[in-house]
């Protein structure tokens, strides 16, 4: 699971999304696949491009996982309103000079599925390669914002104190840089740690990271952490704490541990009782675990898409959803509301300027009022509060970065609000 | 996943199920769960007893897994009709001199999950130790009985034909064992072959069958076979096709793969397809894959307790359930008229005296028709057709091999369906 990055990498040639279409390409299929359209967890194969175009979709047949169930009720399907007017919606790309339409804009991320909602309606609603609307997609980072959602939860409940040491909550991060850093700090991911995700360096501390949440076996003489937990506990501090946004998915981690100190419950059963039960989901989500059963809070969940459009409509609609208050208003004010963007500014975000990170949520504070969760290769929920629109996306682009996809996005994104606004239905 | 057994073994000492309660025992619970009660799958430690009490309804969190989807409607609700005279209804053991009650019984087989149907409504439903309605345990080889149904059906259908050699379905494996076999001996288990399911032998063949099906990374001087498939190629003949039956996983396997030529589907997409989705099923079930995406026929099935109830149930209607026709009346008629008893005898299954075994299933021949899927440490469907009762059950019997909790299963079983005829509501 490949981190977030400030700025898309040096320019590289990829199959557009017609080209290596995972579906076309046929991994995993036949009875043996043949060799070379065969995937495999431990040598890596699964994840290079453009074979993790399928992968993506089919995590849990990679590594293990544990059920995010939606209980045994009846699913509520969300109301349909398709339109036909939105694939010719035109805008243009950041840096661009000629115009796209959205119809365009899918393939130019690689979207695996994208649904959009107007005022709690399905207006659009599109897959392709190997995802369906029965599947469930990787979310990756998308993951931070749910579990952010779950600690600003516990937040306006009364059970977590953000202005606590995370040593108060966790004594084992005591010696560790988490120790002493507030848990609104890594709410807001403005600690200083001593922690790169840097792929391209390949001393950054994300591949030891990697290697202890693994559930593949260690090599004989592996002496070291061997889960998330034994590993949040070697992180050492850089810089202060409280003064810049540092996007780092140990936070996310170290919340999800804070989270399951307080409540009892992984992160993947709080979700389920607390949420997915609630939601009338279609399906159950799943997230992936390391070798001792832990949920990957920073980037393991996967999800139906239009689970994933329901959770951000239950947030579009402050917290309340099929009539119930399922979320405090107060998580959601609190995430609208933003964090520091002076903060956030240092971290040099070129296409985001303006923007701040609340909750393991990025705030546009753009004139509508839109916050974002953001996964690497593309995924998406764009929640727009003044246009009454919800997007949620799955994608594989061949880019990690986001940045390399914001400039065919982000104004996608906007241009479909001010359509929506300007002819509602 | 460990087989069938003739007999039980040694008399060995256990904790009884009280002692062994997983959730009493607190496996993985907490974070991180204390040392002593960390499971990991490298290590083998989840199914040691009575540790694999936890494993057991927990399979996706130890290995990777691939979805069996209930499909996006609403779950049909099984009709109830909870009664509470079934605890009292006695019995005596194979074996012994004094009687028990049904209610003792629970206890005495280790019965992590229990449902009867008594003419289609529940009428009694007990949960025990870490598995509940929402959750889902492995079928074990009630997996067997499973893709045995669906090669009967593709029989039925006329896309099948039981007639022909293995080969002529599958080429691969022209050179082993089960090139000249045909399907209908491999649906029977009346293969000849040079394979060892003696988990006592540590040259049985079952070793090298498990570590070719593993997920785990292979040893580096591994040379073996890397997936089932690769496995199934090697087996060698040993004896006579047809004269006796001789349970072996690799024949379900086997059987998997034909499934899966004739249909271009794996068994959990067929199953989806054809029986889960058209269930009214409460839960998406799974199975646990090889490394190359190969769902395990002969054993790697997880379900929920009442989904496994509906799929007897659809059985015991001859394939009718719900007002729909979900298998051929056929596919029951030719499981209830049973196999071959003379090549059954010859197994000498001691408790298992003039049954058959037909499709992958169990046939008791006795006086009401009943017939069974049997798996490894207490799992089973029992269809009683002239009771017109089923019963689902998911154990964690210390013992694998059924011989152990037969004697205080199959009376248990029969009282009860005598009881419920006697006593109709």
């Amino acid at each position: 699971m490949v981190p977030e990055a400030r700025a898309a990498g040096p320019a590289a040639s990829y199959p557009d999304a017609t080209a290596s279409d995972p579906a076309k390409l046929g991994w995993m299929v036949g009875s043996p696949p043949p060799a070379d359209r065969t995937l495999r967890f431990d040598d890596g194969s699964y994840f290079q491009f453009p074979a993790m175009r399928w992968s993506v979709s089919n995590f849990r047949q990679l590594m293990p996982t544990v059920n995010v169930s939606r209980g045994l009720g009846a699913p509520v399907p969300l109301p349909r309103a398709l339109r036909t007017d939105i694939d010719a919606v035109r805008f243009t790309p950041i840096g661009a000079s000629a115009p796209m339409t959205w119809a365009e804009s899918l393939a130019a991320n690689y979207t695996d599925g994208i649904v959009v909602l107007h005022r709690g309606r399905i207006v659009y609603e599109r897959y392709a390669g190997v995802l369906k609307a029965d599947g469930q997609h990787g979310a990756m980072s998308v993951t931070k914002s749910v579990t952010g959602t779950l600690g600003a939860m516990l937040v306006a409940e009364g059970r977590l104190d953000p202005a606590r040491r995370v040593a108060d909550y966790v004594p084992e991060l005591a010696a560790s840089a988490f120790g002493n850093a507030t848990v609104r700090q890594v709410l807001d991911m403005t600690t200083g740690l001593q922690y790169s995700e840097d792929y391209a360096d390949p001393k950054a501390e994300v591949w030891a990271y990697s290697q202890a949440g693994s559930p593949l076996p260690k090599p004989k003489d592996y002496t070291g952490p061997r889960s998330y937990y034994e590993y949040l506990q070697t992180v050492q501090p850089q810089g202060q704490h409280g003064e810049a946004f540092a996007y780092k998915t140990v936070n996310s981690d170290v919340l999800g541990w804070v989270i399951s100190r307080v409540t009892g419950r992984s992160v993947a059963e709080l979700l389920s009782e607390r949420i997915w039960q609630r939601l009338g989901a279609e399906q159950d989500a799943y997230m992936t675990v390391d070798s001792i059963g832990t949920p990957f809070a920073g980037g393991g969940l996967n999800t139906g898409l239009r689970d994933l459009a329901r959770f951000g409509e239950m947030l579009r609609n402050n917290g309340r959803f099929r009539g119930q208050q399922i979320l405090p208003k107060a998580v959601v004010d609190d995430i609208r509301g933003g964090g520091d963007k002076a903060a956030f500014a240092k971290a040099g975000y070129e296409l985001l300027q303006g923007w701040s990170y609340r909750d393991m949520w990025w705030v546009t504070h753009n004139d509508h009022g839109a916050f974002m969760a953001r996964g690497v290769h593309g995924q998406r929920i764009y929640v727009d509060p003044k246009a009454e629109m919800v997007i949620a996306r799955y994608a594989s682009h061949p880019v990690a970065s986001n940045a390399a996809n914001d400039p065919t996005t982000l104004p996608a994104f906007e241009a479909l609000a001010r359509h929506l606004m300007s002819k509602p239905r």
